[in-house]
């Protein structure tokens, strides 16, 4: 298996592109494609004493910036490292291609040079939050802000069958974020939407809200890319508050700092808990290749969990699922 | 100033209500009205030794459920608490109401039984958010889950108006919530809202994101309905789930325990800075007469704090102001 990863995209690129792919390299049976400024990530690579031999560089000069307009972005840099990574996506020299880069450019030259899967209008973006009881895949944070309900609809069976092959749930539950739990909540988008997934095949649970997504109690929560972006922006916000807060107030005697000082294993568990590194990429689903976004803040380690949410989805044979998920569905349509 | 109490509203009515009452009554200069079944009202108060001069109890025999559907419980039960509450702000015969029962039906009986402010074309539910420097105004979590570029400019004026005369602020800040900060992003519906904050009159910033909400840097943030509903849900979700792993983690050794304990204070102190409660209410702005609605969680001092918030903006003659700031744009407008 090889996988191509953007050594440039991030808020610290190349250096934790870099790092994160020394440690896949040692820890994945994979082959690793840095692509990017040669350069620069030969100097990163540096550090590192001898290089892994299922480590190479791909040489792309141009860098698409993490505030540059997308769609204009990806057609003016043709040798960015998005642009030549996703190419090696298309040609199927690489079995997936991971970024850390402007989320925008990357949902952009996945679908216009990779292209969908049969049958899909849109592509999604699934993030994994951890929750009270487990982990929830929600689908879609922002690749599609003004969806109609069938695109909701896909995202419900891709992000099934993710929850299925990828987290190996059994039968996942689907829930469809709305402002309510009656079938008679939202906007007529959302009741359509609804009745669409009520006669859908998946597991359809009903409506949730935003009460529900870190409690761990659906597999899968569907919504759209609007309300979704603004769902996860505003949970990092709040775990940002709490933190800053939390430590303010942690210094406010001597009793407080030899306490917290105490429970620092505790502090650590809980980081560890709610650290999207942990989780490590966004699968940008319905591309005709494997495509995971990773956060632009991403560590070194969040980078290499990244590539393993890439490995997994290629070993489990994600897309052949979801297409024989959206066939099924076709079919029991039709019929 | 006299001010009605829904006593049957929130999930432990009426002990809660009344447990809110009885502080408000001790701390401000106002008469309460308790609105609900008098017999249980009658027993709750017993507990409290003397009843305050400053409190009396008005007999509402129905009560509208949580679950209940909005319009068709306010429609049908005319003897509820809710319908009786608000009766008494349309009558004039009390300068505020307060509930912490179904938000649905506070907004339908306040929008149907008092109407709107002159120019307002719907309400808003505005919510005071603690963030790392200081508080944000969102408006609106969910009284228009489908709005139109003219109502988000009405919820700016309105949010602008409240951030200076009940919250002092003296040039408050008003960003509208989006998926990026440029002018072109977003949906068309954000666009063309953008272009109306931009020749609104108001301290307008331009877009922000979900980041943005818990940092304290706006005064006022304003949104669709149903993306700020699912946001502050969310935030809520985030908050209980790190509050429980964060309990979960600190038992996990004798030492993290021994830290938890020692450090007590600082994490009353976190509660106090993120707790709902401190801000008690949240205005439903638009209506003509000061309506507030508590969460159904509300304690007896979030009950007692947005009693207060409705006697802040009463006496800051919030409603006045919000009329000068939409007659104003209007002026604006025209010329």
């Amino acid at each position: 298996m090889k996988i191509a990863l953007d050594a440039m995209g991030g808020d610290a690129a190349p250096e934790t592109p870099v790092a994160g792919a020394v440690r896949a390299a040692r820890e994945l049976p994979v082959d690793i494609v840095l692509v990017g400024q040669q350069e620069a990530i030969e100097q990163s690579l540096a550090s590192y004493g001898q290089r892994p031999s299922n480590l190479s560089i791909l040489h792309a000069p141009e860098v698409i910036g993490m505030e540059e307009s997308p769609v204009a972005s990806v057609r003016k840099k043709r040798d960015s490292s998005i642009n030549v990574g996703v190419e090696l996506l298309r040609d199927r020299k690489v079995d997936a291609f991971v970024s850390a880069g402007n989320t925008g450019a990357v949902v952009s030259a996945s679908t216009l040079l990779v292209g969908l899967l049969p049958g899909i209008e849109r592509p999604g973006i699934a993030i994994i939050l951890p929750g009270v009881k487990g982990d929830t895949l929600l689908i879609d944070v922002g690749a599609n802000i003004d969806p109609k309900p069938l695109h909701l609809l896909q995202y419900a069976l891709m992000g099934e069958a993710y929850a299925r092959c990828v987290l190996g749930r059994s039968r996942p539950t689907v829930g469809l974020l709305n402002v309510g739990e009656e079938e008679t909540k939202g906007t007529d988008f959302m009741k359509e939407t609804y009745g669409m997934l009520e006669g859908s095949g998946v597991n359809f649970v009903g409506n949730v809200e935003g009460h529900d997504i870190f409690t761990g109690e659906f597999d899968v929560i569907v919504c759209d890319g609007f309300a979704g972006n603004v769902a996860i922006k505003t949970a990092e916000s709040l775990a940002h508050a709490i933190n800053v807060l939390l430590k303010r107030s942690l210094k406010m005697s001597p009793i407080t700092r030899l306490g917290a000082w105490l429970a620092r294993d505790a502090f650590k568990q809980l980081r560890k808990e709610v650290d999207y590194a942990e989780q490590g990429g966004a699968p940008l689903l319905g591309v005709d290749g494997v495509s995971i976004i990773a956060h632009g803040a991403s560590t070194g380690k969040a980078i290499k969990n990244a590539i393993r949410v890439a490995y997994d989805s290629v070993r489990r044979e994600l897309n052949k699922n979801m297409v024989d998920a959206i066939n099924l569905y076709s079919q029991h349509a039709r019929s």
